[in-house]
């Protein structure tokens, strides 16, 4: 028998893990959670819901009555849309079936760290155009990669992770109009944005949108996620995600999340968003600190001393918040997640304390 | 642009999507699931410790205190384990890593058809030796195809599905010292069977062991599965699983279920084996039907009737059974799960109607 590992493919044997530090601290800014847990309305209706469900009967080969919800609640038909285990588990199960040796994944990096991981397990290249220097996306740049590159997919998130960019309309529809390919548009964080690209699906047969319950709706910890895209283009999708794949609890929860969105979550995110500019104006008063103007909720901010010692300064005063200075273009730079207001508050002062702005 | 769905890998869309018929009865004895909830401590349990736990964040990265817990139940390094959104997953992240254009991966069929489905979704090869005319593994023609097929990937379903039949455990060990690539054994219904191969995990770092809560830990509808693996390996496959992939109620669950095993879940365990020959000793009885000894909760029956029909006849007493006859070997097939007693009854006695053997 010859090694074991020799049946790993050389490219994943390369690749470092993703991963992160497991820190622990009272004031948690690290993962654009939201700073609330999911409302005790949410929680105790899911769980009456459940009462009577039994644990060892499966969930439904797919989650139909959760994908009809879904449909009513996004503006989109139920036979275009697919729940997943976190929003993750879709964009593996669409670059699985459009991904092989070779084939060319367009991104526009920094941004969120999973597309090119799970391209490259899968044998793609990827092809990379940085943000403009301002942190926001180069819609000419983009289309000129498309032109040249002939990406088979390419993936804009948007809001954007590190970043809080968004992409334009006018240039995501030049982008659509110009490939040959598909293009995604993560839409994480579309709820702090007060903006989505579902409207356009209809005439753009090649859109693909993803969306998640791990933001806005306080629910990171159930992992669901969902995918619009035309119904033809969904069920080629459906058939690299894996049977059974949402468990009960979480399509209940999600259910009872969407039903309740209105009058439970959306004050939430208003408050996060109020908390937000809040939070961006008194870091510009803080010398030595830039932030970065974001439309999710969690931002960017410049630092004149170094992200690390930053990081490490705030984690001695119980507070948690991501290191992103390996990330590239993004050397100087640390992202906060936008907390309740004390939490904020908190953030602001030991900031204040770090770079010795007190002054101000 | 062209059309959207040219993005889609050929061999996909030539694929046929995996699904089931959503029929819906009263005696549920079609997905070989525990024929008993999962017991009420073990509910209550979970929900208890679960009570301050916020659902807006995150799991763990990797859910490490499963992992411990897993170590010390299954007898294996933590390092070595992976839990998994049911064993689905950690099958589709193991191919992930190995498979690309053109892999060769063995399989022996009739099996769970998901192995062959992921493998072409990610473009490589099926090779598949059938099983014997009693429909048991053929060890040496296993041998044989590894000799001369070199495959990367070997997947044995021990006990298998829908056979019932275990690999042999010398057979298995002449494979594993035969093969210059993997050997992942299916182990999803080992406690029915009494037998694991995860005492030579150590002798053999080529050897993959999957586990799972849907069938003897009664939690089909939470999602929880594992891998057992040399650590080296182990950390390959990881790249591929998603980061967060298990939520929080189902990792809470699955380590209760664990420290209730012996207890709650054994007993249960024993009676489904009970039945089982029970049900076994029965349908021998039954004129036109051959029961297939089986190591699992579920058996075949051979039928000198169509398997569709019984389908049929059976769902109309409102019991729901697998129509296997479309898999290679089991035209004259179907397949019931072992269920409750009083279940079983109304089986047999609907089954003795339907054949007409009352006489017997």
């Amino acid at each position: 028998m010859s090694k074991p590992l020799n049946a790993i493919k050389p490219k994943v044997r390369a690749l470092r893990a993703y991963s992160l530090r497991p820190d622990r601290a009272r004031v948690k800014l690290n993962q654009n959670e939201n700073p609330w847990d999911a409302p005790p309305e949410i929680r105790s209706e899911t769980l009456r819901r459940l009462n009577g469900r039994p644990w060892s009967r499966y969930p439904d080969f797919h989650a139909r009555a959760l994908h009809e919800r879904l449909a009513k609640f996004a503006g989109w038909k139920a036979e275009g849309i697919i729940a997943g285990n976190g929003s993750n588990e879709l964009i593996q199960a669409l670059l699985m079936v459009t991904v092989g040796s070779g084939t060319q994944v367009l991104i526009s990096e920094p941004t969120f760290a999973l597309y090119r991981q799970i391209t490259t397990v899968l044998g793609g290249e990827v092809i990379s155009v940085p943000l403009n220097s301002e942190l926001i996306y180069d819609g000419k740049a983009l289309r000129r990669a498309i032109e040249t590159a002939l990406p088979k997919v390419t993936i804009i998130c948007s809001p954007n992770n590190p970043t809080g960019c968004v992409i334009d309309r006018r240039d995501l529809e030049s982008l659509l109009e110009t490939t040959r390919g598909l293009i995604v548009i993560d839409e994480a964080y579309h709820e702090f944005s007060g903006q989505t690209v579902v409207p356009i699906l209809q005439q753009h047969p090649n859109l693909i949108v993803l969306r998640t319950f791990s933001k806005a709706m306080a629910m990171a910890g159930l992992r669901v996620g969902y995918l619009l895209a035309a119904p033809e283009l969904a069920q080629e999708i459906a058939k690299a995600v894996l049977p059974y794949n949402l468990n009960v609890i979480s399509q209940t929860a999600a259910q009872v999340a969407i039903e309740m969105y209105e009058s439970k979550l959306q004050p939430l995110v208003n408050l996060i968003c109020a908390e937000r500019d809040r939070v961006y104006e008194r870091l510009k008063e803080i010398k030595g600190l830039e932030p970065v103007s974001s439309r999710g909720n969690f931002m960017l901010v410049r630092s004149a001393i170094s992200p690390r010692l930053v990081f490490d300064e705030l984690l001695r005063r119980d507070i948690l918040i991501r290191d992103v200075s390996a990330y590239p273009m993004l050397g100087d730079y640390f992202r906060i997640s936008v907390g309740a207001p004390e939490e904020n508050n908190q953030l602001l002062s030991s900031l204040r304390e770090i770079l010795g702005g007190r002054e101000q």
